[in-house]
């Protein structure tokens, strides 16, 4: 009876923790989405929104990091459950990470908004759209265990890394034919680097998570 | 007796995990200095070896992440060693990441060689150094415990972020003059913004080992 006690506490808190990192998730896209926002809709109350509500994010990561040392100092857990722990551990930060290149986008909408605009922006949405699917596709991945989701997020990475080379092509061809444009360029061009920044997180987490559902690693074989 | 054998064995596996971290350090910061050397010297082979060395330090993540995992299944550790596992399981993340920027440089190296150089590199390489430093400070710190060195490599990022300003004000202003020098100066703009994302790596090494020394976060309250 004592068992099933501890046993049921034990699962309620790995919930707790994969709720959270749902959470964080969730705050992250509406970040990804609100810094692209500031930058199409040239609002920069909302890009100075996007950089306060970093610190939410901050926040989750310590929470979730001290509930997950918590699990593991207490409970002993093995197997399956030990490597979702420690992988959750590895993913805030990523997710983390996330929160602070949205900060890094936003800053640079207050200084695009400051000018008059370049070109009406096209990929850079599009890209911004992608990314956010990368990281909500590979937290789903990771709190079910889905490996072929997973897998997903690892092979879409190429389609943002492709959108980052036309969008970086595109800036250059402005530059070359005036240079009054480059300051501007250079920033935008910051932007979709941010951008492919956090695609590559979400294809971090995502090859974490087919490492832990395959129980062996394949970091380091698809590149 | 036994339970001597079994703690001895703990602390080798744990000495065990430091060790092969510090390695993996010296690895990097080796990649740092020849990803360096490759673009100083135009050495378009040591880019190349630079490269494929990358392998190495992800061998060394997947091999330190397993001992880690182990250590956590079978001695179940508690306080400060718990910290210290879970916190290696975060920093192989970082060091492994810092690889593909030192990769990521070599590769746009062998690009700018096949260009004539567009100016002497005087900021770049102390970039490097100080980036280097602050690796390997930060992985000291953490082996020791140290979290006044720890400190030291967070305050240290200023410098690292100064230059990298200083770099791209002046390549704007390569650009803004001759555009034909526009496709160079991105290129190194883009390096220098690697050795950046290195120093923030090691920042965020930094930052855990005061987490890990203190017992309590100071993540997210110095900036």
């Amino acid at each position: 009876m004592e068992r099933e006690h501890f046993s049921k506490l034990y699962d309620a808190a790995l919930n707790e923790i994969r709720e959270k990192l749902l959470v964080m998730g969730g705050k992250v896209e509406v970040m990804i989405t609100n810094a692209m926002k500031a930058i199409v809709e040239r609002d920069s109350d909302l890009a100075e929104r996007t950089i306060s509500f970093d610190h939410e994010i901050n926040h989750l990561e310590v929470e979730i990091d001290e509930k997950c040392l918590q699990v593991l100092a207490t409970r002993q857990p093995a197997g399956r459950d030990l490597r979702f722990l420690t992988l959750a551990l590895k993913i805030v930060t990523d997710l983390e990470r996330i929160g602070d290149q949205c900060a890094a986008i936003a800053r640079r909408a207050i200084e695009l908004n400051q000018e008059p605009q370049l070109k009406p922006y096209i990929d850079l949405p599009r890209m911004a759209h992608w990314t956010g699917v990368m990281v909500k596709e590979s937290l789903d991945a990771f709190v079910r265990g889905d490996d072929e989701l997973a897998l997903k997020v690892c092979l879409d990475d190429q389609f943002v890394d492709d959108l980052n080379e036309q969008i970086q092509r595109e800036l250059l061809t402005f530059m070359m034919e005036d240079p009054e444009t480059i300051s501007r360029a250079i920033k935008i061009n910051y932007i979709s680097k941010c951008l492919e920044r956090i695609a590559d997180h979400a294809t971090n987490v995502a090859e974490m998570v087919i490492f832990m559902v395959k129980g062996k690693d394949i970091r380091h074989t698809i590149d």
